[in-house]
């Protein structure tokens, strides 16, 4: 059985890539794209990295009527993205959706949507599998380990410290993690900011570099062992094993689900 | 409450550390030792540790008759290790195992004694939580990534090659990795060993080294990224954090258990 | 003043690179390349990388006649690089050639000629500086920590190993290097090749996965110690540094060098 | 041909290490130490250590008369072991010390006192060869890579931060880095300090966790390509092979040396 798409966000850096996913997947079928503005030079950029005709559309509704579809991907961003899966919802098509921009109203409203229609919705702030379980695994070592720090490695391009990533790390570290007082109680920064940021405990470390990509090591201390848990992040490309996925479950899905570590064998 | 333990093997480099670790623990009370050789000067290098006199048995029979223990922890080698926990168990007293030697046959006569007598019996092959927690992520991460190499590294001391927890890595990794070709096909070495060892399409590599204490990096490889869990033990003071929990979980066992990783909340 | 420059293989992987740091660098001016199909379609090829039209040619002595350049790149394979420097040299241009494919007998030509010429000649078999570095301070650092062994990691596209940088770097090593035995003198492999290549009794370890470019970790242990340089290679991009600086310093050299290090001030 | 030595601060952690290794010497041979206790308990503790009987000394000037040392290696604080130097040196014995706590002044008597006597002094922050390397390879690699991070890993009973040997680091790097502000001219921090600290725009990050001993990353970033350099020290016993060489080479040195990589062969 084929699996019948339609992709929302087609041009962008993340889009470009799933075409390719989806057409390199046998079991997978793109019958339509989403673009803000469906003019004929998108149109060929999109068919020229599909190596075929697709359809595109600029309007929701009408795109979801004239198609006939199993699944709809949302890579764009979080205004549009809502409305693209409200929309879907509405029409019974399972929603995969890349953000981790939606407010908390947002997703209360979309999760009523989804059981109202017993349709599946995956939304996932993140797609390589790797970030998804290192956070996973973080969380699981915070039990045993409450002594632990971050350090993330981005290029020198990045604006903000620390990263996303390693925000979301502290997140859900905390939900498993005894609070206490971590190094020594009377240490102290020879030179300010030494010692990073401290987000309830946690100690973060960010590195700018030229040669650096996307990295993170999550660091747990114990009496004389170390456990570290590291991802190196090279491209966008490693988002798309983590968007097949999604697309694979989401039909078996039933509701709302935040997260891509709610749908793996974990 | 307190829990009264028995300790076999007080003299050995585990042995003399579990001393350490109960006598520091609040809750824990060491009230014998079982050596097989009972000396006086045994005894004195028995309580110079401890701090304190513990009494000190050579037969495990009267030791368990002369005294009334919670708990009975074995540090000492296959064959006297077997006879003392059924020893314990039929005392009814909950026991905790710190080997990997024991036989099938073994293992099941300990767990029908264990189960008759509703008591815990957790048998460990390893006591660090970190390389317990590596395993067990390494084991989770093969479902989603079937590309996977270990690299482990110990002082140049060591004898043989690939060490135990590397084999026993595999060994957890194959229940979920699906079976794959790894490599390139046509993948040569032109200096021979270079890719290490193939243990069911996983390669093994071993580092030896001065310097080196023992760690191990199981490396996983995708599309664009790299999940890597590594562990760092720098003293066999990393075993007592684990053999504390198994201590505590033992009461709540009935039964065997093999392996630290089915008492941690994973 | 302008460093008028002829490069030769201008569409390889290398050559389009070389063409893009050319352009980029204000005192470099290419003048003219070298091409065994000096078709319409390759000059086209070229003028779109290169941004302008760049002349060119397919006869080595025409080239050379026809142009006035101060420096000759050779990016192309061994057999037509000897020929095309050995013409450059002869027209008293400076040469710089990434190659580690010529005969001893070859380099001794190159080098009379050069030194007959008063003209410089730069032969590199690695132009990233972080490589050259890594093999350099590899070298320093054996005089103190003879017990080192080195792991290669590339992408599982590689077909031999272990990697010609790895195998380079046990060369240098050795040239300082005391002669030692090294690892325990009765290790053994349960899974043969654990322990790797053993080159000169230096243990290499070739790792492949998807998801890895091309790293490399020289890792010395010492009492209580390690020392570990390592270099990470995302992109071929990541020579071009040190193909500009070949370029800068082989109009002050004289006479042929074989290797970056010798130009760099260590 | 021995060299006879006199040690100062035998009981502290670096001179009992100290001890082993010259007994451990087959050319070394400890013919007194210098105590500020000469107590029997004192003698006794060394002469366990020792596996001998080695005369003990209170007063600096009685010991050098009594004795006829080659070498004198001080290990205590910097008060003492300035006026045991100059003891030392007046005396016509080359000397060995440990220390970074020496003011200019006290540098600049001390290297007159040897120049005048054609005695050989070393002064030396740290023993640790792999650390001394790792400073001096930073300082190499500054010169083509300068974008540089640096982060050390310490146990947290370690009060300051960052650690000496890291601000070190960043002292020897300046001398050859070119001056660039480093990082994203308008990068922010979300959470304060993520950064870390930042001397002369080179950002150091400070990570302490139990389980950590003494580490070291120096991280050079360029276009596409990593350059990493790292220490680890899990035992004093690291600064022997240091001290050793010293003593070694201080026999051969006329006047004073300040840092042992200028007795290195580099």
């Amino acid at each position: 059985m084929t699996t019948r798409i339609i992709l929302a966000g087609p041009r962008g850096r993340m889009g470009s890539e799933a075409i390719k996913m989806i057409q390199a997947t046998k079991e997978f079928s793109l019958i339509a794209c989403l673009d803000r503005e469906a003019t004929a030079a998108n149109e060929s950029k999109i068919n020229e990295i599909a190596g075929e005709n697709i359809p595109l559309y600029e309007q929701t509704d009408v795109c979801f009527q004239e198609t006939e579809a199993d699944v709809f991907i949302d890579l764009t961003v979080p205004d549009a993205g809502y409305i693209h899966t409200k929309e879907a919802l509405s029409h019974g098509i399972a929603a995969v959706v890349g953000t981790s921009g939606f407010s908390d109203k947002q997703l209360e409203e979309l999760s009523q949507l989804a059981t109202k229609q017993q349709t599946g919705c995956i939304i996932a702030p993140n797609f390589a599998l790797g970030a998804v379980l290192m956070m996973h695994f973080s969380k699981m070592a915070a039990k045993y380990f409450p002594d632990v720090e971050i350090i993330e490695k981005h290029h020198d391009q990045k604006l903000d410290a620390p990263s996303g990533t390693a925000k979301k790390t502290v997140e859900v570290i905390k939900e498993n993690r005894a609070k206490k007082m971590q190094g020594h109680p009377h240490e102290y920064e020879s030179e300010k900011g030494a010692r990073g940021a401290n987000m309830d405990g946690i100690h973060l470390h960010s590195m700018r570099l030229p040669g650096l990509v996307a990295h993170q090591e999550v660091v747990f201390g114990s009496n004389a062992e170390l456990l570290t848990i590291k991802h190196d992040s090279f491209h966008r490309e490693s988002f798309m094993q983590g968007l097949k996925l999604a697309v694979e479950k989401v039909l078996d899905t039933d509701g709302l689900v935040y997260g891509l570590e709610h749908v793996m064998e974990l």
